[in-house]
């Protein structure tokens, strides 16, 4: 039987919240985390509606996650993120020690790879799943808001 | 008259802040914000009671500042903090636009000056206020929690 849980699977959910977010008003990201094919946090960014800097997606994805689990360590959790994560988010999910971290349109100004932002060793980085959707979103974002 | 508001002055409360976190069993990292030589936010480390990774004291800073001033820029804010912020700290004052960033003590091994953290480039920072101090207390932290 073919699995249904693949990477693209658990990104559409993350670009179902960066939906969320673009309707909002928001720079359209969003994530979920996955523990043994089960989504535990489903977020999207709210720095305007928050009027804080640190409420990116990954960031609630990583307390609401934790909350979740009941314990602040994120060991054979994934996250499906719609864009690659930030110095802020990246060093987030350091501390958290996360298993896998699957992002979808690369940051080439601020994302962490570009950065040089350190990530826990034992976490495992999968880039460019629905990279195509997930930048397109963005692109029709700022378009927008350039109007 | 002399100024009594120094970088030591903030720094002493910054320092009673992670005091506070010492007798919690938290890792002693305290934080104050500062504009106008007003003290708009005071946070300490919150990993352990909150299970979770991202409740540094500086992140909670980060957030009540903005929550007073309405807004989530921090510009001619000061923050004073008891050591020198991590990755995913610098990351989020990065974004925050922050005017200066005072710290005590040097963290060589997760610090954001040895991990390439990069700050806004309107940020100013200085080190090694009441450093001895601040180090004093993490010191005995790790000595206390060996035993």
């Amino acid at each position: 039987m073919e699995n249904i849980f693949t990477d693209e699977y658990f990104m559409k959910k993350a670009l179902q919240e960066a939906q969320v977010a673009f309707d909002k008003g928001e720079i359209p990201v969003g994530a979920v985390v996955v523990i043994d094919n089960r989504v535990i946090a489903r977020t999207h960014n709210l720095t305007e509606m928050l009027n804080d800097v640190t409420a990116h997606a990954e960031m609630q994805a990583i307390t609401s996650s934790a909350n979740f689990l009941g314990g602040k360590y994120l060991k054979d959790c994934t996250l499906y993120v719609t864009l690659e994560p930030c110095q802020m988010c990246a060093g987030a999910l350091y501390w958290s020690q996360i298993s896998k971290i699957v992002f979808g349109a690369r940051d080439e100004q601020r994302g962490f790879m570009v950065m040089g932002t350190q990530l826990h060793p034992k976490t495992i980085v999968v880039s460019g799943v629905m990279e195509n959707e997930c930048a397109a979103l963005m692109k029709e974002f700022f378009a927008k808001r350039r109007k």
